[in-house]
């Protein structure tokens, strides 16, 4: 998608194939700055500092993250040890361990030679193929906001949004996102609500960075406040994306979202979730028992970055010193809760045979 | 109550009765620093600007903020432009109205010339009762946590609180925070969760400030995590204050509150409200329709000021320029969301009857 009228993606390899790029997620709004990634310790960085962050470009920059590991060690030793290193990064988003799967199985089933070459071409298939299931969930997600906008002509679809499932999450596109955008290039009236998503702000600097770039009207509101909007009728859908779904629909996304959904529910706002096939873990029923909540430094509680008014990013202290805080990366949200999941081969029932019915090739 | 051992008042006139004296609290936690408020527009300025806040103490300083008009003009015209000034500050929150209508009255009932030292005298006596009232309802809620302790006699009780409901919103001792300090004096163990309250973190601030000086065990957390803590057993009750209540029990308070008590209610949780009779607000019955919600500056949205890596307070801009925001000061949580008020005169079901038969005097 486009920042100041170019078009680029999150991440792109070298012409030879020696490094991957990505932009430094961390300095966006303020700075636009790329990153090489030339080993398998820059990927896990790259993804353990949120330098690169959403469920599926995680999947993705783990997915070269191992093709590198290939070329520093590609003996078994070495495949089983990159699977480790690299899963260890983020506990939570489900997608970045289906990655490391399927890079596993195909290095072990390559020579040790032809491994590095192998999963390299691979990490590339899985961008590729993300691109292709973001354009498709968008497609699918655009069908549901353009309904809505028929039965509400003269105004605008007020979309609530949290966190950031855009593109910066994805290689293009996005999941939670791609319905805006596609329904926008369909001349669809709409708005967005962009949560700012503390503690760490990716709704007020991704998503707000995002909707600039594709000139899409949007608003940020405190994370508080949605609650409020939805009782006075000011959103029409909420819209996010996920980092794991169990098998029975539960929802795992950005801490705060199992409370908009809440909300959504108390005021009969229909509530969405996109994400591609990848981030449902089939293994898992119950969401609030079994997914692991990733914990976060409290400094990204106590301390918030942000552009200075000397144009330097700066970071100051809001909690006094002394106060201790807890950072928890995650929620979920109850399947009862959600109205439909949105994946790359259309809507489907948050629940076992709503899923199943989608995948059937998962039903064994 | 209590900064670094030392016992304080949010507010206390001169000697000579001339000004009166307040904590600028848009300077806590990083710095100490009080105002003297001299003229009735010094008093609608620190009530505007937020230098004080919290319905209760906004009331006061209204209160004496009355006084001074007084002195500047004691006619029947400068009584109704001193009220309509001073209640032009801050469009929410009960108290305020509460006690102009008081000062007015008293003005009206008595000669010019004595009108400024009998409002003077009586802003010093709503503080009076402000303290006492707020230390019973400390004592009407330590009772339900003490409860709730014996119950669970091998830990700490867990209890959320949203924004700052404790003595920097009132005179002494606090609303919310009231039970809570009460209950830690008989030697209950607890720990607080604190909300950060975005935009204007006051939990994060104040409330954390608060308890630091009195040696209660609390976390700051994103205003996102309450429900999730709330999922996995970690919140015994969630205790605020409140801004204005309806009389048939509808909670106006700061925003984010409404969710907190949706996912109090999903999970089981007691939520109670706590706020002296001043709060209740007997003409209104719907609160989400009729109560005003102030809609505050974007830039509390946009910006976040702490304190520097330097010592030195410093603002940071968190969205891209170019994006928008909105800031909504309040919410509304139906009564039904409710588990009881808490009262200077105890405990009540948040309902119609259940407030009548509190303040039988307000049936007619």
């Amino acid at each position: 998608m486009k920042i100041e009228g170019r078009h680029y993606r999150t991440l792109w390899p070298d012409a030879d194939d020696a490094r991957v790029h990505v932009i430094d997620q961390t300095r966006l709004p303020h700075r636009f700055e790329t990153r090489a990634l030339a080993t398998s310790a820059d990927a896990a960085r790259a993804i353990a500092d949120m330098i690169v962050r959403g469920a599926p470009l995680i999947g993705v920059v783990g997915a070269y993250g191992f093709a590198l590991a290939m070329g520093e060690d590609a003996s078994d030793a070495g495949v089983a040890e990159a699977h480790a290193k690299l899963l260890a990064t983020r506990p939570t988003a489900s997608n970045l361990r289906w990655a490391l799967d399927r890079q596993r199985t195909l290095a072990l089933g390559t020579p040790q030679a032809a491994r590095r070459a192998a999963c390299w071409a691979e990490a590339g298939e899985i961008a590729e193929e993300d691109v292709r299931f973001c354009e498709a969930i968008g497609a699918h997600g655009a069908r549901i906001i353009a309904e809505i906008a028929a039965k509400n002509p003269h105004r605008p679809v007020d979309i609530l949004t949290h966190c950031n499932a855009g593109w910066l999450a994805t290689i293009d596109w996005g999941t939670a996102l791609a319905p805006i955008y596609k329904a926008a290039r369909a001349g669809v009236a709409l708005h967005v609500w962009v949560d700012e998503t503390r503690p760490r702000n990716q709704g007020a600097s991704l998503t707000a960075f995002e909707l600039l770039g594709e000139n899409i009207p949007h608003t940020v509101i405190a994370d508080n406040a949605g609650g409020h909007l939805m009782q006075h009728g000011r959103v029409d859908m909420a819209l996010v994306g996920s980092d794991r779904v169990t098998a029975t629909g539960d929802v795992c996304n950005k801490i705060g979202t199992y409370l908009k959904a809440l909300a959504a529910h108390d005021n009969g706002v229909p509530f969405y979730a996109a994400m591609p096939g990848s981030t449902i873990d089939w293994t898992m029923r119950d969401g609030v028992r079994e997914i692991p909540i990733e914990q976060r430094a409290a400094r990204e509680v106590t301390h918030i970055s942000g552009l200075g008014a000397d144009g330097a990013i700066a970071t100051v202290q809001v909690t006094p010193t002394g106060s201790k805080a807890e950072n928890y990366a995650f929620d979920v949200t109850p399947a009862k809760y959600v109205t439909a999941l949105i994946t790359e081969r259309g809507l489907c029932a948050a629940s076992a045979d709503g899923l199943r019915g989608l995948y059937p090739e998962q039903s064994t």
